[in-house]
């Protein structure tokens, strides 16, 4: 394919997801296909000779869409959102024109550069404590996803806490870490990884909010430390999964300073919302945080996959994941003027992830980004008022952001009924969680392209299908 | 940004990278900066309001392609190659377009199933085993890096071999792995990171063609069995990141088989070569391995990321790596009908990377790929000729595929002022590495766009420079 040819290939390309766009709120949003459906219309066989572009597009639209749920719907209320964006997906194209692989601040300086700048300029956006930025003690990196980043927090942490001796030995002698009963299963799956053991992560109790409790976390490390044990790290959660809850970080922080531990601030949704002033309280605390991360890949109109970690000394982090062989020694790294993103996170190779963002932060600018933050909390605070109103649901949790947590008043498997009905219909999607042991709907409000009329939709439907139920 | 201008802006993107294409040849090879030079050129913060595109476009054109060492030129011979190519950007652009996370097959069963097939086959294309098929016990999953992709099978490794108790109480045994001295520093990487230990890997002696000594391997985990330790895992090299070595898999896995040790085989780059019958023979012996990986993202035309990892057995790998808590439990999964590839990786989220990989195969078909392949180890053999030819140079290692390792009759320090005059002149770009102490440079040819008379003008560059310096 000629560059020429490249550029009509291209525009037919960008025809089709502009279609897609147009066409994203007539999707069901959850597809509607058995397993194997897809692979089913697939041939055996690759093609020998080359395939013209019209057959590919062609079998988009007949194969891959209907295997499709579509996460950019605007009645997609799921998980939490992955709002991607038309400058994100354009800062990617150019990512993936461009083809640099930025392993070494040498293989592309503008790659590794772009990235340090734009992560600087979210520190003061987000309200993030200065030891965070590139030309202090710490600095920033894209990683793919948060579960990602925890696992690098973690490596870091038990590296500082062992004097680096684990890297070299392995780990020899008995680590514990702590998180809320409430965080995101990415902490268990880091543990078990880096060798420490899952029976080793303490699942510490939480509040009536669903906020890790302080005194529960003081009283387990110094139950570990009572036993022999060593306390090495501590994930807080700014905005967990289940419901949004957010840690209490200044009264974790104070006690990881007191017995000496890492701080790691998971804020992989709840981070984007410090871009208003009038949220910047989700980060009281973060100051006390040895790392941090959010994903503008779930709120910041960034296309997945977008997750800032920060540190606030970066050394312990640099040498936890640094091997240097021949083949990569330059005469930039030897410099020491430069940072090397690759020994920053598991992968060596990395691609140019930083245009996307900067792409969206110069398209809609800050207070572009706040009006999108802002008009999400607005429209969960309405669908918590109408929940409220409605006898027939409650609220079971506060919705300080974009997401509501409801149940009928009816049983589980009234709820369970209720669930399946909706996601069956294609009309919205929604997912579930378990708080005190009964189960739970979550609407998270969060896509590019949610408006009021979507969400008003969503709830009439809501309350339709409950009706029908309970015929 | 409606559809109808992400419509406009979208052409104007496309027509970026066209132009990008079109001139790529007239770009310095290696970025001609000093560390700092790009961000002293963007702003402190970002903007306040939103921007237009052209804004962008510009600083594209003006800041950011400056500090651009641009791997898709023609004349980029560095590392090992990363190619792009115009069907694997438009795929990539499908996937930006789509947004969609298939952390589970239920987020969008196509994102799963078009994975599962692609990787299917693959199997045949390479003459991989039958039992890395989906439909046999294995399947194949695809990561961003090789990296990640060993440090994966690592993790499995270690689970088969303490019966899945590390995962619960942490590393509690000595347990010892084996590469050649040649292997990729991913190893080590991953050895540290799984809590194993650095010390814990054997680096095992090479033959003179710098592949993997089987006697050597056999006799150093002999005497970690007689010392009471647990072998568990080899890493075989098809293809080393220094100079192509092959090591001998079928006898590496003679003796991994009768030890019971977990055989992964990384064949980060020279995997791809076996899409042509007459280069299958790399993956003689791969039948005996538990774990395989190659890249794409290296010789296969796809743009990075997109590292293809296969198991004979993907229970142990799902065990490592699996955590399910309920707000991501589902029908689909429930069923055991479906793969969720979350459980197959370090991170939880995952884009649409398969789509790129379906665009490069049916683009190019089977042919169109062996066609690349054969033009650039055809390259590479022309290049040997020259070297040989040559009495200036020596070659010093065989050229199985498209790497060629040479130096100057020079000493270190001659081949050293070489080297960076070639890289500072921004006609072509090398990197180097070491064998027998003494500095080799390397030249490796996989770019989509390279062509004889490319790798003309790269050797006599490289004469021409070399007789300059001795003059």
């Amino acid at each position: 394919m000629t560059p020429e040819e490249f550029r009509a290939a291209g525009h037919a390309v960008i025809d089709w997801v502009a279609h897609y766009l147009e066409m994203l709120e007539q999707y069901p949003v959850l597809a509607q296909v058995e397993p194997g459906a897809i692979r089913d219309r697939l041939p055996d066989t690759p093609p020998s000779e080359g395939e013209p572009l019209e057959a590919i597009l062609a079998d988009l639209d007949t194969i891959i869409l209907p295997g499709i749920t579509h996460w950019q719907s605007p009645r997609f209320f799921g998980y939490f959102p992955a709002n991607a964006s038309p400058p994100a997906i354009l800062g990617d194209l150019v990512s993936s024109g461009l083809g640099v692989q930025g392993m070494l601040w040498s293989t592309s300086p503008a790659c590794t550069e772009l990235e340090t700048h734009v992560l600087d300029w979210l520190v003061d956006l987000l309200g993030l404590p200065p030891a965070f930025r590139s030309s202090a003690s710490g600095g920033g990196v894209i990683q793919d996803t948060a579960s990602s980043a925890t696992l690098c927090a973690m490596l870091a942490a038990r590296e500082r806490t062992t004097d680096f001796a684990t890297n070299r030995h392995g780990v020899d002698r008995p680590l514990t870490a702590y998180a809320s009963s409430q965080a995101h299963s990415s902490v268990e799956k880091a543990i078990a990884i880096a060798g420490v053991g899952k029976d080793r992560l303490r699942l510490i109790e939480v509040d009536d909010h669903f906020a890790m409790r302080p005194d529960m976390l003081e009283r387990a490390i110094r139950a570990d430390l009572d036993a022999g044990l060593t306390p090495f790290f501590v994930c807080a959660t700014v905005g967990t999964t289940s419901v949004t809850a957010i840690d209490p970080v200044a009264a974790i922080g104070t006690i990881c300073r007191h017995h000496g531990l890492w701080l790691h601030v998971d804020a992989a949704l709840a981070g984007s919302a410090a871009i208003c002033p009038e949220f910047r309280w989700v980060h009281d605390g973060v100051e006390l945080a040895d790392s941090y991360c959010f994903n503008p890949h779930k709120w910041l109109l960034t296309n997945f996959d977008c997750d800032c970690l920060y540190v606030a000394d970066r050394e312990p982090l640099i040498k936890a994941l640094s091997v240097v062989p021949e083949y990569l020694r330059n005469v930039a790294t030897e410099s020491g003027a430069v940072f090397d993103y690759r020994d920053w996170h598991v992968p060596l190779g990395r691609r140019f992830r930083a245009l996307k963002l900067w792409f969206v932060l110069r398209h809609y600018g800050v207070a572009g980004l706040q009006r999108h933050i802002r008009h999400h909390v607005q429209l969960a605070r309405t669908v918590a008022d109408w929940v409220r109103d409605d006898p027939a649901f409650e609220l079971v949790a506060p919705v300080p952001l974009n997401l509501v947590c409801f149940r009928h008043r009816g049983d589980d498997a009234f709820n369970e009924a209720l669930l399946s009905r909706l996601n069956a219909s294609g009309e919205l999607f929604l997912t579930h969680t378990k708080l005190g042991g009964r189960l739970v709907l979550r609407l998270a409000i969060g896509g590019t392209y949610t408006e009021q009329r979507h969400v008003q939709a969503a709830w009439d439907t809501i309350r339709a299908s409950a009706r029908a139920l309970s015929g």
